[in-house]
């Protein structure tokens, strides 16, 4: 990387360059384009976006794009700043109202480790109106640039939370009129089960083979798996979050209880 | 890939390799196994498994695995036939008393091109119960061995169905007892307004850029969307099936009429 952006984070490809400059939530320092790459729309809109916002773009000789060739880059890179991760009390302020209608909701990962789930779970969660992610300071895959670019930007528009503790911030979360809700293939009660309306609720979600820490698994208030009709088990996480979080979505909006 | 296997697929890594042994819908050629793996569980069972069925398993040197390289084998790889697919009649004639019950379902992909997509896709559907998925002999991503291992093997407990034309498809399982829901973010009705129970359903899932061909949307019976809350509408394929798919599992396993 290049040495005068130590504290920086590189981000690959159109989209997510693209995604950077319009969320607006991120400061870039620059872009780097190719000058063997042909233009196209999306590439003018960057540069559009670009001088709107003053921020320096330039055009560089392919050779300065063989540190990043293990990445899609499509001859555009960026530097910008670092994601800045918010903390739970800062989260649990900024939402009080939110929090106050029994409207808040928040995904916490408990381990998840591949950087493509983490972005697939990003998307799902901006989708889906999620308030914020909570991630652990470690064992958890950290935000880096392969979660930018499988987020599609995503990541620009949800808060992700990191804690030393996912047990320290379980308990403020339950201190802060929240309920916890943790997946687990031995639960009793299907994730449908649950009435998702009128409460703010966590959902914890685990590694895909380990599951939830047995400590975490205590905690929580509701423990739920999803029902499988076959015997081969096995869901990508991702995909288990967004069967769970889209039920809260449907129960929330529509009107009829179940 | 060695001349002598020029009529079979090669899967790479411990979990994909023993599915293939333990599911006993494949026929395998031959599992290679370098010499500078250390033993454990599923590497045993893995021998263990070989012996049984007579499969014939050899060590080799390292350097052999070198064509496999960008693959993370984990020192074991398999030549198996390759998938067979079924085509739609001989599905619609297995499947004959699933549909007659009404109970039988299916997932028709138009235009999904990632590999990582489609495993996560199968994976789902095997979790879900889902009789078959069809894909289009051209355009759509085939089946290989990323899908393979990404699969996790679910590949290999649900038919995969190849046909020329999704169109001759539709029109075919509407003669048969089948009712078609296109997924598209322009529909009305949410995708749990319907009822799927007591009927064969066929969900279309299109391409994450491109949506369903409209040729497809006009033969369907519903037009059905994931409702988003939030002006970021880029759900990844796999995980707005999995919100569908398990909506129809909670419809069909829960018996409170909505």
């Amino acid at each position: 990387m290049n040495e005068d952006f130590q504290n920086t984070d590189v981000i690959y490809g159109k989209n997510s360059v693209l995604e950077a400059l319009s969320s607006g939530s991120r400061e870039i320092n620059k872009i780097i384009i190719s000058k063997n790459i042909h233009s196209d729309g999306k590439l003018d809109k960057i540069k559009e976006l670009a001088k709107q916002n003053g921020i320096v773009f330039q055009f560089a000789v392919k050779e300065k794009f063989i540190p990043f060739q293990d990445y899609n880059h499509q001859g555009v890179i960026a530097y910008i700043s670092p994601i800045e991760y918010m903390n739970l009390d800062d989260f649990i302020e900024q939402k009080k109202e939110e929090i106050f209608e029994k409207k808040a909701s928040l995904v916490i990962l408990d381990g998840v480790e591949d950087s493509h789930n983490l972005g697939a779970i990003i998307r799902t969660c901006v989708c889906a109106g999620v308030s914020g992610i909570i991630i652990p300071s470690r064992r958890n895959v950290q935000v880096n640039s392969i979660i930018e670019k499988t987020s599609a930007g995503a990541i620009n528009y949800i808060p992700i939370i990191k804690v030393n503790s996912l047990v320290n911030a379980i308990q403020k979360l339950k201190k802060s009129d929240w309920w916890v809700v943790a997946t687990d293939a031995n639960a009793k009660d299907n994730y449908y089960d649950i009435n998702y309306r009128d409460m703010n609720f966590a959902i914890i979600m685990g590694a895909e083979h380990t599951g939830i820490s047995k400590s975490l698994l205590k905690l929580s208030d509701f423990t739920v798996k999803i029902p499988m009709l076959n015997e081969f088990n096995s869901l990508n996480v991702s995909n288990a979050l967004s069967a769970i979080i889209f039920e809260t979505v449907r129960q929330r909006l529509s009107k009829i209880k179940k």
